[in-house]
């Protein structure tokens, strides 16, 4: 490792996944600090040993001095008035974030002018809790990191954030945001209105159904233990992808229902679901190489990496 | 315990259920026995040393000879069959059932004349895969056991039939054939037609989505991968109450997807939810007692019980 390649980290935001992404960092051995808007989870994060402040202000100034990555990691809403700051005091500052949702960061991005040094970034984990105490430095071990090669991508800021990633532990698999938004909408925002969906259901049918709830009920209903707010934070931007893959949903399970009405049987879903989730099973992750970051049609050749299954494992 | 509370147990079909039932029996102290069509799956149970004939008309003697309880462990549509032979060979014996759904196993039963000495039962539990080689003696440890207490159950049968799944592990619910069949329909056939669609949907995204796949897909369709038939031979029985429920579900999956395009937010379904996942949780099974089974208003008050949530630890 050279010293570019532990380049700091400032990390905005200390929540489950900042939080832990600052743990994580300093555990790989870069220079990491942070921002917490609360001023008890900065000083629960404190009281750990992480440098974490509530002065925006302050903590800009010094990541631009320190020509830190920083990473956002506030729920959407709060990406605009951050970004803002960042505008002031940190303009040439490489910028990525782990928002789950991608194109409405980078179009905010975008009109605040940051998106020469910028680039997407989804680590593909969590828990159902929230705040600095559910952190965790091993919570990206083996997890997918979706990390953005949009047009206009950066070398050296890509590499800054493939390599974080990679220092987290992480795979990363090379996607463009719109991309990103519509398959996390069949793999991360169906599985929690469904997950509601079934809770609710189930629960209607009073302490009967729920006492005789075994694996299946539990499974599927996992998710929806998540905290209202959180969910509604990582769905709703999403709206556009969701609002369609809703739809394909209700058609399938409309199909299913007219079908078991009319012949008792429930149709092609069963057989459909099943050779998805065989699929799923047997997913391969094949490794990308021999694509240099910064030659000729480098963002095209990792998005249609990306695209086919490949990760990267290496820098 | 008495003999007359280790009266032998006869399991018709020695798959998952059965086989698993067969082992369990044999563990608890019963003298156990069992049939299977399938001479693979016979001999397969015998090479583990379990005594298993695919010849039903001598397994159903020696069931009449015995006294033996009869399980019935085979798919809904091998259940008539199954029946006759029984009406013919063995028709005082003590009958219950481990199919997934109760009124129409019960119908069956009294079709055939067998209602006096017959208890329906439907341990809540399984695992996606099927056939002799999967079966574990541990399965109904810390289950769930619904056990029927539909009009003109006999004392003696019912009795039988608790004490074999209490000795199995399990906690016994009791609850009545339509009450039953609208419950699973919830808790355990919509959670498989939900996990078919989201399994379909994510696949449909192609090796980007389910490469991105974590936590709330793999668990939301873990149930997927059980295999097509077993599937349709579990709900597809159920179709009324299940047909009831997806429309349901429908209507609040429509209800989100309408909100989302009209306002951006999911709706009421994130908090209902939450609530249900929260029930879940916290349901509490409180024990019944006090019960005598026999004296006047016995099944009517163990079936108000069940709808409470309350299940049967002891005998």
């Amino acid at each position: 490792m050279t010293l570019a390649q532990r380049a700091p980290v400032c990390v905005l935001g200390t929540g489950l996944i900042g939080g832990s992404l600052l743990r994580a960092a300093v555990a790989a051995g870069y220079p990491a600090f942070g921002y917490n808007r609360s001023a008890a989870g900065a000083e629960a994060a404190r009281r750990d040993g992480f440098d974490v402040s509530t002065e925006l202000g302050a903590v800009l100034r010094r990541a631009a001095a320190e020509d830190a990555l920083l990473v956002l990691a506030v729920p959407m809403p709060a990406v605009a008035p951050i970004l803002a700051e960042i505008a002031t005091l940190a303009p040439d500052c490489a910028l990525t974030d782990v928002v789950s949702i991608k194109r409405p960061v980078l179009d905010a991005v975008r009109e605040r002018g940051l998106g020469a040094r910028f680039v997407g970034g989804h680590p593909m984990t969590g828990t159902s809790e929230s705040g600095w105490s559910a952190t965790d430095s091993e919570l990206f071990r083996d997890a997918v990191w979706a990390v953005g090669v949009d047009e206009g991508t950066g070398v050296e800021p890509w590499e800054r954030v493939v390599r974080l990633a990679l220092d987290c532990g992480s795979v990363v698999v090379p996607v463009v945001a719109d991309e990103h938004d519509q398959a996390v909408a069949r793999i991360s925002h169906l599985p929690h209105v469904l997950a509601e969906a079934l809770a609710a259901a189930g629960a209607a049918g009073g302490d009967l159904a729920l006492g005789l709830a075994a694996g299946s009920f539990r499974d599927g209903t996992r998710v929806a233990g998540t905290a209202p707010d959180l969910v509604r934070a990582i769905c709703e931007p999403n709206a556009t992808a969701l609002g369609r893959v809703l739809d394909e949903t209700i058609t399938a399970l409309v199909t299913a229902r007219d079908a078991l009405a009319a012949n008792g049987t429930l149709g092609d879903v069963v057989e459909a679901g099943y050779r998805g989730r065989t699929a799923y099973e047997a997913r391969a992750r094949w490794d990308i190489t021999g694509i240099v970051p910064g030659e000729d049609g480098w963002l095209s050749e990792l998005r249609r990496a990306g695209q086919r299954g490949g990760v990267l494992r290496v820098l």
